[in-house]
Parts: C-alpha cells; sequence; structure tokens
C-alpha cells in the first residue's frame, strides 16, 4: 500500500508541477517578460510554496536543491508551453484538473513536513496552506500584483478545509485514508469554487 | 524583577500584537482584499519582523509556529476589528500607543536574540529593527504599494536611536534598566514624530 | 597563488559591493525615497543575492551578519554617492564595470558555496545565478516594479553561461584557472550586452 501511495503521490506530484509551472507561464506571458524571466516565474510558481515551507520550518538546503529532476520537468514544461501556446486554450480543463490536484497534494505535504518536527496541528495547517498557495503568492509580488489569493479566490480556504479534515482522519483511518480523502476535498472544492465562481464575502 | 520584567513584556507584547494587526486589517480593507486576504496580512504585518530575524539567524521553525496563543489572539484580534471597524476611529490614540510600545519591545527583543548569538553591535541593532519594522514592509509589499517606511516616517530611525541607548546602557544599568529605557525612548521617539509629522529628508 | 587569487576576489567583492551600492541608491533615488529608505535599498542591492543564497541553503546566520566591514563600506559608499551624485555621471562607465566584474565575482562564489555542500552541478548555478542577480530582484519588488531582470537585460545570461564554464573547467585546469575565466566572461558578456544593447527575444 506504501508503494502505491507514494506512486500515487508522486504521479500528482508531477501533474501538479506541470500545471503550476503552466499557469507560471501564462502569468509572466502577460507581462511581455523575455524567456529568461518566463522562465524564472514559471519555476517560482511551481517551487516557491515548498520553498518558503521549507525556509520558515529550517529545511534547508530547500527540497528544490536536491532533485534536479522536478527542474527538468519544469524546464521543458515551460519549453513546451512556450512552443505551443497558441494551441493550449483546450487544455484548459485538464490544468484545471492538475492545478486542483496538486494543491491538494502540496496541502497535504506541508501538513506532514509539520507533523514531523511536532509543530501543533492549526500551525501544521497553515504550513500545508503556505505549501498549496505560497507559490502564486511570489508570483503575483514579483509580477507587481496584489496576490489574487489575497483578493477573490476561493483557494487557501479549500486548503485549510481540507487540511482539518486530514487531521481529523489520521488517527482513525490512517495516513493513506487521510491522504487520498483530504486531497480529493480539496481538488473538489476547487475546482466546483471555480466553476461557480465562488468567492469570499469582500469587506 | 525578573519575573516582573517578563510579565511586562508579556503585557506589551499582546498589546503590540493587538495594535499591528489592527493596523494591517485596515492597510488590507483600504486594498478591497477578501476576509481571508485581509487576516493573512493582519498575521504578516503583526508576525513578519519576528519571522524575517529569525530566518535571517537560522531560529527555525521561526518564533511564532511554537506559539499557537499568539496566533489565536492576532484572530480574535481580526474578527473584532471587522466588526467594529466602524466604530474604532476613537481607538485611534490608543492604538498609536500599543503600536509604539510595540516598536519598541521588538526592538529590544530582536537586539537579545542577536546578543544571544555573539552578533556585533551594529547587527543586533539592524536586527532590532528589522524585527520592529520589517511586518509592515512585508505587508506593504503585498499590498502592492513602496513600503512607508521608506519614504516618510521616522520608525526605522526611533528604532535605531533606542537601540543604540540599549547597548549603551545594558553594561552598567543591567538589562532591566537597559529595556525599559529603550523602550520607552523608541515609543516617545515614535509618539513625538508622529504627533508632529516629522520626516527624514527627501532627497 | 591562493593568497594572490583571494586578494584578488577581496579587490572584486569591494568594487562590485561599491557599484552594487551605488545602483541602489539611484535607484531609491527615481522613486523619492527619504535618506532611510535610500540607505536601506542600498543595502539590499548589495546584499540581497547572498542573503537569499544563504537562506536557501540554511547557511544562517547570513553572510553580511558576520562582516561589519561590509556594511561599513556600504555605508559609506551611499554618502558619497548622496553627497556627489550630481557629479557622478562620469563615473558611469567605471561603475558599469565594477558592477560586471562583481556579477562575474558573486555567481563564482555562489557556485563554490553550493558545491562545498555537495549540491548537483545544474543547482550550483542556480545558486551562483541567484547570488549575482536576486540582490537586483529584491531593489525592484521593494521599489514597486516587474523586476528589470526579468525584462530585457542580459543578465542571468551571461551568468549561467559563465558557471557553466566554471564548472567544466574546474576539474581539468583547476579553481584559480576557472574561477578567473569566469569571471571574465561573465563581466564581457554583461559589457558587450549593455553596450549593444543585446536583449533576449520577448515573447
Amino acid at each position: 500500500m506504501t508503494v502505491s501511495l507514494s506512486a500515487f503521490s508522486l504521479v500528482i506530484e508531477v501533474l501538479a508541477t506541470i500545471a503550476f509551472t503552466v499557469s507560471g507561464v501564462f502569468a509572466a506571458l502577460e507581462k511581455k517578460l523575455d524567456v529568461f524571466g518566463v522562465t524564472i516565474i514559471a519555476f517560482i510558481t511551481a517551487l516557491g510554496g515548498g520553498t518558503v515551507r521549507d525556509v520558515l520550518i529550517g529545511a534547508t538546503p530547500v527540497a528544490w536543491m536536491k532533485d534536479v529532476n522536478l527542474l527538468l520537468i519544469i524546464l521543458g514544461t515551460v519549453a513546451i508551453t512556450l512552443l505551443l501556446r497558441k494551441h493550449m486554450g483546450n487544455l484548459h480543463q485538464t490544468l484545471l484538473l492538475f492545478d486542483a490536484l496538486g494543491l491538494g497534494l502540496f496541502t497535504v505535504v506541508g501538513i506532514r513536513k509539520g507533523l514531523a518536527i511536532d509543530l501543533s496541528p492549526g500551525i501544521c495547517v497553515a504550513l500545508g496552506t503556505i505549501t498549496g498557495c505560497f507559490g502564486g503568492v511570489v508570483r503575483d509580488i514579483l509580477l507587481n500584483k496584489i496576490p489574487t489569493l489575497f483578493q477573490k479566490e476561493i483557494y487557501a480556504t479549500a486548503c485549510i478545509a481540507g487540511g482539518v479534515l486530514y487531521l481529523i482522519l489520521i488517527r482513525p483511518f490512517g495516513e493513506e485514508t487521510a491522504e487520498v480523502t483530504a486531497i480529493i476535498t480539496i481538488s473538489l472544492i476547487r475546482i466546483i469554487a471555480y466553476r461557480r465562481k465562488w468567492t469570499l464575502p469582500p469587506l
């Protein structure tokens, strides 16, 4: 079971990294950056959340420095996205699915890293949410925008809901069940919120 | 004396956290963020200075990850501020006082953390100033503004003056006297500068 | 040879720090900051790249906290630049040379720090590029601009080219030759690109 779960996690991580990278490329293209700028923004979108998490808990060198394969996947995704960007409108639904699954997985990964160093449950949920969401926050800061996360999307809210569920389920049902349920919950909330244009109340 | 000093510090820390949180909420409201965005900006305003300090010196996991009570105080303050925000104009003077006391305390806390790991005096003053001021800097970056700190307020200047005084007084007069004098000095400079609209020369 | 190489490195580091500081001062002056704001932006331009590097690899307290002399050089440079700023147009060529040499040196220093903790070669080049370039990135974020680095300058590209060359040369020719060649290569690409207004293709 551990093998199949970690294989499952690995597949989701790769798909999520691809989806986050593509979203970074398109966000950078809107601001007319050059090839290098687009590439860096894509890296930061895909890796920023985990990087902020690792820096805050002191898990250094940060994770991406130990994983060249991930960097190559991102680089390949940037190249393909730039080449095929005019034909990618059709992939919108697919990318939304990957992005939502990735949000779920990254949140769970962040929570686990917090549990591993004995942080309290509420902090672990915060750490998971940072892992899922802060790539987009750093991307928006670099693109000189107020982070979308703070303005109108139910994005962090999905992470928090799924994160709390994970912590509730992990004792009685074990890690596998908790992980799968949390990832599905976060993904579903994200996708439904996106489709129905749910937002948090403005103030 | 130690007991009463640390009780004194604790009270100031709570009041300062409340003041910084309130200032974060109002800064976020100006930019029309949603509930989640306002909450995150409030957290970052209250905790950002200490977080940057801890990351720079490698004191990880950063301080707020070990203190759930502080997070609950911030969360409660955000809720109350949002509910009562139309009636809070009267609290302006009180909040300015809390904010000024907090600036003093945070500066002293930062300097102490630097002394504890044998950094040289000038670096300790820089670390104290970062602790006091960088919550507001990160807040302004996220709200897509040039940090107010760099433009027109005598804020960091107060930290530097009080920090130097702390280092001068600590040998001959001991930690308690140095701490109280530095906090009062920083608070007074901050309040008087605010009232009289003192600014540094533009260039 | 080691002595003369490290003396050579020290001289370049000082000149580079001066050049980066001056560029920070002028960038800050454009945005009408006060004296304190200008000083902080200058510090961040000079030290930001190394700080981001040290935080990512966990080399804390970050380097500048252990080197008061460097801080005094920056402070002196800020003062002199502010006093003489109307007469500094003539220094433009000199500063470009210092800046280009510094870009080369900082890149090599970053790569070496990566090699010292056994990061893989691709990551080391990334770390070198971050060391050379991210001071300017953080400066631009604080000044509320999209980083110039992402838009139109061959800056990171020079670091990547020189970094790869360093790694190719270090085994067969030794550290000294690799270092000097890499620094000269990066500086030359930077200066020629600047003069001929080379840019990466926009997208």
